[in-house]
């Protein structure tokens, strides 16, 4: 059993999901462990991370408008107002999906469902560099 | 050190959600771990995985309630509609809970608090075969 | 490899989010583990986790006013009404948040980003003291 890790950068244009499945197994199969777990997280706290469907881009776009809906940008509601119109709503949208994502590796690969991609949430309406922590403990 | 997984499947018969804390303790007895760390992981993006109090139903209930009233089926919101008006929603009430759960197991069991029961939240409104993983690392 | 664990009691005085970072990685100096995957878990289905921006206090401030508008505290909405009228917002609002996060621990310490904070997020009114389990599967 060993333990590996692996820092993962993406770059963000805005709002919106980014799929990553492609890059973490990318990573997964250059490392030789058979069976595992693998934890993705997220070192930010207006970015996040969920599973959702990849094969109708429009799944992501609706969830994407859904939190704009649920999320308003409107500075009365909030203190936190010096870091621009939506960042405390980004802290929020956070709060309400995943900072870590635990998942089971077998047979060399990620156990996602048929329909299941690993997504990057980006909360900020500029450009962002995210940085994002792989971690494995497994066995070859 | 050693790695465990097993499939669950879990008949869901519409939206709601459907206590599998027995299901998952039953198994958890027939490998011989004393301590580790046990993850569910669901493998669809329209049902989810929730922990709430197992002692008075009305708390499922309301849960699922609430989150009708938050994720409405209008179809005028979503783009994704193809494949039924409660399926956007579905995916919606997902990403708002867990697609996986890690749960420490001491003396052989799962370290549930009193009231705690382990939730798989179905978010379609027919009848599904949900499918979820179970996988452990631990040590006898 | 080797897993260890603790538990912590943390005091709340009411609906918040209270910082545990600290006690957290006090208890990880202690134990000599150079790298592995530490596990908070909340024994609650009234309480709950999240990781925010421990910068600036308002962040949290203005986190705990959104779900106190998200999730009103109104009897007419819900059936599970005898533990009081913050009873059933309170699981409502741990199952739009976590149970149970898993961090990555490096050089023997989390894997947190420059503004990331743990926090205990407290979902009823009155003084409660939360039992959390830290668990930790790590290599020296």
């Amino acid at each position: 059993m060993r333990i590996i890790s692996h820092r993962l950068q993406v770059a963000t244009r805005g709002k919106g999901l980014y799929e990553i499945t492609g890059q973490i197994a990318t990573w997964l199969e250059s490392v030789a462990v058979h069976a595992g777990l693998l934890t993705v997280f997220v070192q930010h706290t207006s970015a996040s991370l969920t599973i959702q469907e990849n094969a109708d881009p429009d799944v992501v776009h609706d969830l994407n408008s859904f939190f704009n809906r649920l999320v308003p940008e409107d500075s009365r509601l909030y203190r936190h107002t010096l870091e621009g119109p939506d960042d405390m709503p980004a802290h929020i949208r956070a709060a309400l999906t995943l900072t870590q994502l635990s998942i089971p590796v077998e047979r060399g690969r990620m156990a996602l469902g048929t329909w299941q991609g690993v997504y990057l949430f980006e909360h900020r309406a500029t450009p962002h560099r995210r940085s994002l922590l792989l971690h494995l403990i497994g066995e070859e």
